[in-house]
């Protein structure tokens, strides 16, 4: 297979997603020095619009050179130290890795499960927090991209701080398609991926720090374990001393630069109510076509859809057929739902009418293929009257 | 300061180097799932070349998802357990970091020192072995990034070898742009950066890892301590079975693929022999000049020219004004040699005739204005002189 052109794909999986023409004209950019005062602009303006995205006025807010899980690892291997309590949102392969994740760093781990595709309940983290002796961080996963559940914040914001603990939220799915208000929900510190709503490809994730956060990590009596993502180095290369640390990589920041300025050119209310807006159509779509949503509609992710797959139909069939038909690419389930959902990703570019409109129509051709019965044009057109609606408000 | 178009720079400094037009097209070639099968050939082709490059058999060869730094904390990591004992080469910046990283992970550190500019002679690196109690690995850097100096690697293979040690190099800023021969030096494992002699944006950082090396990785009894940077899971996912890790930087890997292609294109030997020409035609001019190599005729790196500065010359005013008014990137020297040493980066596209002597001519132009007289011409003339001579070979 010839590696360039890559195949044509509409982006509609779990990420990465679509990305916009002036973001992939931004990577093409000759590059400068990593400490050319134009580079050290664009670091500056970036670290500013990142603020505007996770709707914060942390001065430690910034890309890691690397995806969402060195933001993640960053997060947690920057908070913890060995011995200390972490109380960890369990509901999702992200729950998980950072279990794994703050095993590793020496954090004693107290769970609050719930099964995949439910959102963790209140009560359940009150609990955890209590089994904990004196939890230090409180971490929740916003978006669970492996089951698309949104877990709300406000009530484990209240009950983390209350227990003096540090709340730390994973947004790497959520950030730039909904809500993160990083200040007014008091999450301490938060990390993201730029692959998801953002659309700017895969490679850095914004991470964000507050002064608690901050305050913990100058309280600290031992190394950061990591000398790549230790954060009191990262933030003198990114602050105004330009202490070299690593050389960061200059072609994805341009695009991260490009993909923040469209964001915020959109507006982040605007493109919170396009996100829902597609996402209903979609899900009207789905069930005109007889497909179930895997996840309870109070806490189904406008950006990541997930839809049971029927018992006479072939996952892995469809979704080939999809990429290879169809030039779509949707996502699998993960885990314990390997086989059973389909995750339909609808995220930044990936987030519009036509793009819903143009898998409804392959889920259309496609389904009755393998084995479902579907009525001709339910789909789109249960997808169109959404759209209807909304035009006529 | 507007950010796009970023201003023209020529990129003589010690990375990023200049990056070939094929390579900035294919990062703005739309992107594909991680799990595309057009990704996974790409992954697939991507090993290949890369082994070719660091001329070894290594079926455990592959780009992490950082940059060269995280390379370097990958290969400690995951050979390093608390308690090991580790030998480390220590003569510039990234000896030193490798011995905060190893540190870091738990190891004890056994120093072979130098000073800055000199290689580590290899008694000294046998006394060093000759102290550890039994030394798990021994570490050395090619290619000192920040003083241009050369490590012969040979007789330290050998004495690695001899003590029961794996052997671990640093190939940052050597690979692509001078021999770095993994297989017949025995060395165990490597890590590298896209930015410098592959003249690929920063972002990745290309490791291969031997048999012994990944014996030991087997064997641990501890979890590596870096879920992002562990090999055992990025092998799997870089491997047949795909297992889910993190989701790989798309476009960065493009852009590695089309550089790696390139590198392969003109062919190891003369990429070399380019890297050495354009080294020799820079010295005769520099020197032509009335200025003085700061690392001894020997030792010193093709790719990364370390010139000390007179004493009469403002070393920022210099860079500044080669970089405003030039238009040219040149680095400053780092830790006991800031202010000192000048570093002249020729890394892969950025090492060429043209580009060597738009140098000289500069700065014949922009020296007299800092205090330091040279002859009219007599830079450009005896770079020309070491060109004509290899035209008449």
């Amino acid at each position: 297979m010839a590696v360039f052109p890559p195949p044509q794909r509409l982006l509609l999986g779990p990420g990465p997603s679509d990305v916009h023409p002036r973001v992939l004209a931004a990577m093409a950019q000759p590059l400068v020095g990593h400490l050319d005062p134009a580079f050290i602009a664009l670091m500056e303006e970036t670290k500013g619009l990142l603020r505007r995205v996770f709707q914060t006025e942390n001065t430690l807010t910034l890309p890691i050179s690397g995806t969402g899980s060195a933001g993640l690892e960053a997060c947690v291997v920057n908070l913890v130290e060995p011995g200390d309590e972490v109380v960890i949102g369990v509901n999702g392969v992200f729950g998980t890795r950072l279990v794994d994740v703050a095993t590793r760093a020496g954090a004693t781990v107290v769970k609050a499960g719930a099964p995949w595709g439910e959102i963790v309940p209140d009560d359940v983290l009150a609990a955890a927090i209590a089994r904990a002796r004196r939890p230090k961080v409180v971490v929740l996963v916003h978006a669970e991209t492996s089951t698309g559940v949104w877990q709300p914040l406000d009530e484990a914001s209240r009950l983390a701080h209350a227990a003096g603990a540090l709340f730390v939220v994973d947004c790497v799915t959520s950030l730039g398609g909904c809500p993160v208000e990083v200040d007014r929900l008091r999450i301490d510190a938060a990390y993201s991926g730029t692959q998801k709503c953002l659309s700017c490809p895969p490679g850095l994730s914004p991470i964000t720090f507050g002064e608690r956060a901050v305050a913990a990590l100058r309280a600290r009596t031992h190394p950061v374990q990591s000398w790549y993502l230790d954060l009191g180095m990262i933030e003198r290369y990114w602050g105004e001393e330009r202490v070299y640390h690593h050389t960061a990589p200059i072609s994805m920041n341009y695009a991260l630069y490009e993909a923040l300025c469209l964001v915020l050119e959109e507006g982040l209310d605007a493109r919170f109510r396009r996100h829902r807006l597609n996402h209903e159509a979609l899900v009207a779509g789905l069930e005109a076509l007889g497909l179930e949503m895997a996840v309870a509609a109070p806490h189904r992710l406008w950006m990541l859809n997930s839809v049971r797959i029927p018992e006479a139909v072939d996952d892995v069939a469809v979704r080939r057929r999809l990429l290879e038909t169809e030039g779509i690419e949707i996502g699998g389930g993960l885990g314990p739902l390997k086989g059973r959902t389909w995750r339909i990703g609808l995220m930044g570019e990936s987030s519009t009418r036509a793009k819903v409109l143009r898998l409804l129509a392959a889920l259309e051709r496609t389904l009755p293929r393998h084995g479902m019965a579907v009525a001709e044009g339910a789909g789109v057109a249960a997808g169109e009257r959404v759209y209807a609606q909304a035009d006529g408000r």
